[in-house]
């Protein structure tokens, strides 16, 4: 009667310690169990982009600073822009900013509009304080286009993802907006 | 007798808990146990580069958008180049096209031929639709150099890997091809 | 007493097995459960540019190849720099290099100097061989501002971290140095 009692009490010592080892794995390994449905952190951001026209310069925000001469094609083939955006959470421009977007984009189409971005979201808020990078194709023809989000820092600490870019004005050739569906897989 | 029966059992059901812990802890985790000789997908690609000289605006791929001047040294320093590449599975410039390359490289040696890429593979084809970004040093002195893959959308959301690049022919100033071994080590 | 002997058998394989189960379960978790205290690698490099004014080939190892034409604002809005810079270990610019920084910068702020930076280290000493890929926001302003590792090859393959800056010297407009932390928290 003494052995069944205890293998009884070994029983219980081995079931808690399986349960504990086999929680703290999945607690652990979870973090790598990516699913597209199930970002870490979802935000939608907007980008204000007004281009200087040379004078402008109270409100431009960003600037061509190189491109091809002769031109290839019509659709501004290796127009280069430097920008300091604004960001704001919804789509007015006259919105609170939420962050800063630095980067550069340059067109790379003959036979359309196309682009390719790579930038800095940068937070200083109460809300966040810290840096998101991004870098990817804006295939401009497509509704929804998806570029990557490489790394973070500060809140966003090492972070990875997909930026979601979708065209939400085009307005002249001054002014520009970029609606910015923000999902992050990665968090630490 | 009945003591030994119970912990008999009770042993069967450690070792199945036990194993079934094991596996699921060694299929999670496994998706970080990443080695250099078993990349979760490996393709070869090739890109052509036709550069723009200001005639040949229906065969260009790239053109130069700027430079340094005066040069500094022999190696073309600085000069920038946007590009939108034809990628081919096999070193034929007339071969299907089974993706683009839109990004940008430019020199950055003053004592020989070095230069610097970020690029995104798009792929938009019946087999692959997504896209794949890189960035790196391409050190030309070496046979080949490996470029980062930082991130993907779409059939290749969220990889990471290895570019290696290997010179496949320089004709005159007007045509190169690079010979593109994309290693991917994070599928999901 | 048969029965006891058996149990107490069983629970010396199954505490055995247990244990292994749980630090197999650790050890290969443990690569993602990333701690900014503790990178698996830290490194202190100071970055050498001497930017070319048109006579100093022989020492400049940067080049302006871009910019806005006119100005917007008075802090270099869109200049584009492309770079090749010395790397050493400590602040002497004549100390033995240890890496090169290849790639570029550009200042994008009109209110104060603030820049974008993306670049490769590029390591061929005895002690390291490959390649380091850093971008980011380069926010001047502040005493130190992080950037993303967000790629590596060679020694370095796939590795991701942070840089973190801080301008350690800027002489004139023709030198700077920068004192650069390398925290890699994935190394493989």
């Amino acid at each position: 009667m003494q052995g069944v009692e205890a293998s009884k009490r070994n029983s219980h010592l081995f079931y808690s310690f399986l349960l504990l080892s086999f929680h703290l794995t999945l607690s652990l390994a979870n973090k790598k169990a990516i699913s597209k449905d199930q970002p870490c952190k979802h935000m939608v951001l907007y980008l204000h982009d007004i281009i200087f026209n040379g004078t402008n310069v109270a409100n431009a925000t960003s600037a061509q600073i190189a491109g091809s001469k002769p031109p290839l094609g019509d659709f501004f083939f290796g127009k280069f822009v430097v920008f300091n955006d604004l960001i704001t959470g919804d789509h007015h421009l006259l919105s609170p900013a939420i962050a800063r977007a630095q980067g550069f984009f340059f067109y790379n189409m003959k036979t359309d509009y196309n682009a390719w971005f790579a930038y800095t979201l940068v937070f200083n808020s109460t809300e966040y304080k810290g840096t998101i990078n991004i870098m990817g194709a804006d295939l401009m023809m497509m509704e929804t286009r998806d570029l990557s989000v490489v790394g973070g820092t500060g809140d966003f600490f090492m972070t990875r993802g997909i930026a979601t870019l979708r065209t939400d004005t085009f307005e002249n050739i001054d002014y520009f907006r970029l609606k910015m569906d923000i999902k992050l897989y990665e968090c630490y």
